[in-house]
């Protein structure tokens, strides 16, 4: 279809750790003290950064951050935070012929609470992700897991641009 | 990054007044009579309208509803409908340099019942926006917050486009 | 606004039918045997393919799947699965002037389990709707309906280019 910019939509949730579990909070490649328990799980659960590498990916045609990390306690996403991820997941749209060209991610959940930190943490993800990602968070209202404070979700979408209009033509 | 085209994702969500609260059902701009219930709430608790607001700051790397509107009952937000809040967000993204180029929302609930004013709606917030809105419904069959009729939720995305490239340029 | 590129967002959810219910399981066009129960309703439940087409038609601003197929047990969608739905809206969309450009669909839920059969899906979507599409997959960690086995989600984002900048030209 020759060189063009294509969509991709992505989707996580995760469990938030019972309290005195002791897990750090990681939200938007940030760590937020404070903030109540993290997430459950072999990752650091940042459902952010995780929906904005699935709407990277799936802009590219490039398969999940499964495809892309494993999963489960000896997969790579399980030893690393969410920056040094998504560094990653642009580094592999590169090296396949694409270029992140924006992004945008939608935190749904109690906490963490973004707002005094947004910029800070959409500059961090800008970075990592080589364009301009924007944040933002909502709740729904005490209803449904998100609203029970059971877990947080994130749902994110991404452009990708294909300048050679040759899928894979750099690997 | 030059003149060029960004995405933006947004999500709300707000509970149901309870039977007999007497508010007044809105959704996309338009009053619903006769279909219920309104929002608890501050705001009119138009979810399609404030997803959108969200997608398209976002789009423009602009912060969120809360940043242009204030939160709480002292909020710009609480005296204004979606329609004038929808044309001051793009507006807002004018004075900044950007053009609202294309959005579109989804309603997730078990009402109002879009169906029969859709066109109508989809003319107020695309004349609002200042850019073509497209505007769908379903439900989730019974399941969750949205199907027992807790509450409604929206999920929204929008381009923008920044002619200049220089973001902030007309500021 | 001239030839230019518009975009969709497309949302849907279904109940699993009871066990023993004998109701094959069908999700982005493809039927998944040995995955359990299928879906309950008029349809075949396919919500990646009814989330895709609410995003293909928003983008082109050619309402929803119900304004093309209809609603309920005698509509033509109930009598379709997936693929031809598809093949008919991005028809559908070209007889209007637009051209599918990019489709991206998340699927959440417990089942079917998509990761083997990925590459396999994308590529009949990607055929019917005459654009690449994407295809994701993730849970909400036994949270919520999805969690709970109850339902199956899916959220889609798509790209519509009208190259003439004259929608309905073709009609
Ligand atoms: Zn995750
Ligand atoms: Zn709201
Ligand atoms: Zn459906």
């Amino acid at each position: 279809m020759g060189g063009g910019t294509s969509i991709g939509q992505g989707f996580d949730a995760h469990r938030f750790a019972p309290d005195g579990a002791g897990r750090e909070l990681w939200m938007a490649g940030l760590r937020w003290d404070g903030q109540g328990e993290g997430v459950e799980g072999d990752s650091d659960g940042d459902v952010a950064v995780h929906a904005l590498i699935d709407a990277l990916l799936s802009a590219a045609g490039l398969g999940d951050i499964g495809t892309l990390f494993g999963v489960g306690e000896d997969s790579l996403g399980a030893g690393m935070h969410g920056l040094p991820m998504l560094e990653r997941t642009a580094d592999h749209l590169r090296a396949h012929g694409f270029v992140p060209a924006s992004a945008s991610v939608c935190v749904i959940g109690n906490r963490p609470r973004i707002g005094a930190r947004r910029r800070q943490a959409e500059e961090a993800l800008s970075a990592a992700a080589g364009c301009r990602v924007s944040l933002t968070a909502t709740t729904t209202d005490r209803m449904g897991f998100t609203g029970r404070g059971e877990g947080v979700a994130a749902i994110a979408s991404a452009l990708v641009g294909n300048p050679s209009g040759i899928p894979g033509a750099a690997l």
